[in-house]
């Protein structure tokens, strides 16, 4: 199942992508018209946080039957081409984010990767699929991507063992990583230099995990203006899936909602020789097989 | 104006203190019989995220004094002894936190002060006052306390000049920045260090700035076991609050309900000879002169 979270018509709204269709049914609407539930909830986020990551995608299913059913479908679905995508949570405690996770990134960084690197991007730097940000030319020379491959988590986490870690994952999604690379040098922490407005960039879609069986072998391609810059696997990260829920949870409380960037692999600009960073105008586009293209613009 | 948020007979609310009452007059119900919208805030950031600062002071003021005028004031008071306070806000984008701001503590630490040094504390692990968190001896021996001032944000920030930048302040809260050293010293990023389950205590209250004038030159007093460790002076902040506001929001964007903590003045366990650091039991007292005492205990 694919959920999202959008504007539609001057509301904002969250909702589910079947199949090929191109178009999201409108949760909210379906859960007032055809529900069972009168505090149903509101965003995407209550609905992980409330049900059993099961439960929740069969009442889904019932609803889009009965919506499908019902004499107007067409009220109940807004088509892609009229929403504007915006990021599909908003994690509890900021997007968690690995850095160093791709031992050949941190080689082209020429950092090491013993040590564990993590920190947040903010709840305020989220944006949704095809969003235009800052080009932040005012503050930045080394403006950077990095595509990952982000887990949601469904259910509090605290000393996770790995052997039981991946039944916390809800599901995954994209995240562009976008950081000012001469700020992440001079500043002493990461968090500011990742968190430049509009420098989360997340979805467009949450892949639930029956959707998604290899996420530990599945590809993440990053282009700019069309051209490949990273071509990785996810089978190359240090900290596996289970692992880095187990290491995180082993210091901070995960919550449902919650998301884990799990880093980036090799071929960001930085690493380029001479490096290229992003310029006025650039597209950014992250590829992960199974979850769907993250499309990013520079403003011009 | 004392804000709060706490729990009471089953339910969580947030509250105000007025003047020398040891109790908290309970909004939710003082908006629910007397205010004039059905819309009211349910949570103390909501209140501060929709009203004006001083509008909603001024409808909070009439409420009371509606309430005061009722048949049974009592029923709209909880008093003190009978709450459990939590952390007053739960900022949107974690608590925002400074290291090294504070010169004598950077020299302690054998840190340097040139470079800027921003993390976060999740929401995960805030507190309320008198909480007694885990004391974590099976990961770390080196837990140590850190007493702040922390600012309250008011309103949307990014890129505000430090002229301007005071206007953008609610109010003032007092925040135990509680750090695993030695976490701090092998990780690459401080985030994980600063995270453990309970580090981040916030409050008793939330005084609006009105109430506390002289933000920049108040005492911090943190007491171990009615030892003083920490007695130092918001005075020798080296980013002063408008500084690092304006700094602060050069990149990221900070939301209404969102925290400062400013970092922390010397006299930190970790910058004793030999160092003393958190043991099973131990109280921890911070004071900050205007604001009252936030009190934390690590479990037996």
């Amino acid at each position: 199942m694919k959920f999202l979270t959008f504007e539609y018509q001057g509301s904002t709204y969250y909702g589910v992508k079947v199949k090929r269709e191109e178009s999201a049914w409108i949760l909210p609407k379906l859960f007032a018209d055809f529900g069972e539930d009168e505090n149903y909830p509101k965003t995407l986020l209550e609905g992980i946080s409330t049900y059993h990551t099961l439960d929740f995608q069969e009442i889904v299913r019932k609803l889009v039957e009965k919506a499908r059913e019902s004499s107007d479908p067409d009220q109940y679905k807004a088509p892609f081409s009229d929403i504007k995508f915006l990021a599909p949570v908003t994690p509890p405690n900021n997007v968690i984010a690995l850095g160093r996770n791709y031992k050949a990134h941190a080689e082209e960084m020429k950092s090491k990767v013993e040590s564990l690197y993590v920190f947040t991007k903010a709840a305020s730097s989220l944006e949704g699929d095809e969003a235009v940000i800052p080009n932040h030319q005012d503050i930045t020379n080394e403006l950077d991507y990095e595509g990952e491959l982000a887990v949601v988590i469904g259910k509090e986490a605290w000393k996770i063992d790995s052997s039981m870690a991946l039944d916390y994952i809800y599901g995954y999604t994209i995240l562009n990583d976008i950081t000012a690379r001469e700020l992440q040098r001079e500043h002493a922490q990461a968090f500011l230099a990742k968190n430049l407005k509009g420098s989360a960039p997340m979805g467009p879609f949450i892949v639930t995990k029956d959707e998604l069986p290899n996420p530990e072998s599945t590809s993440i391609v990053t282009k700019v203006n069309g051209e490949i810059r990273q071509d990785g696997s996810t089978s190359d990260m240090v900290l596996k899936l289970d692992e880095l829920i187990a290491e995180i949870s082993k210091y901070i409380t995960l919550q449902p909602g919650d998301v884990i960037a799990t880093g980036t692999p090799s071929g960001v600009g930085a690493g380029m020789n001479p490096p290229q960073f992003l310029k006025p105008g650039d597209e950014i586009r992250v590829s992960i097989n199974g979850i769907g293209t993250l499309t990013t613009y520079i403003e011009k």
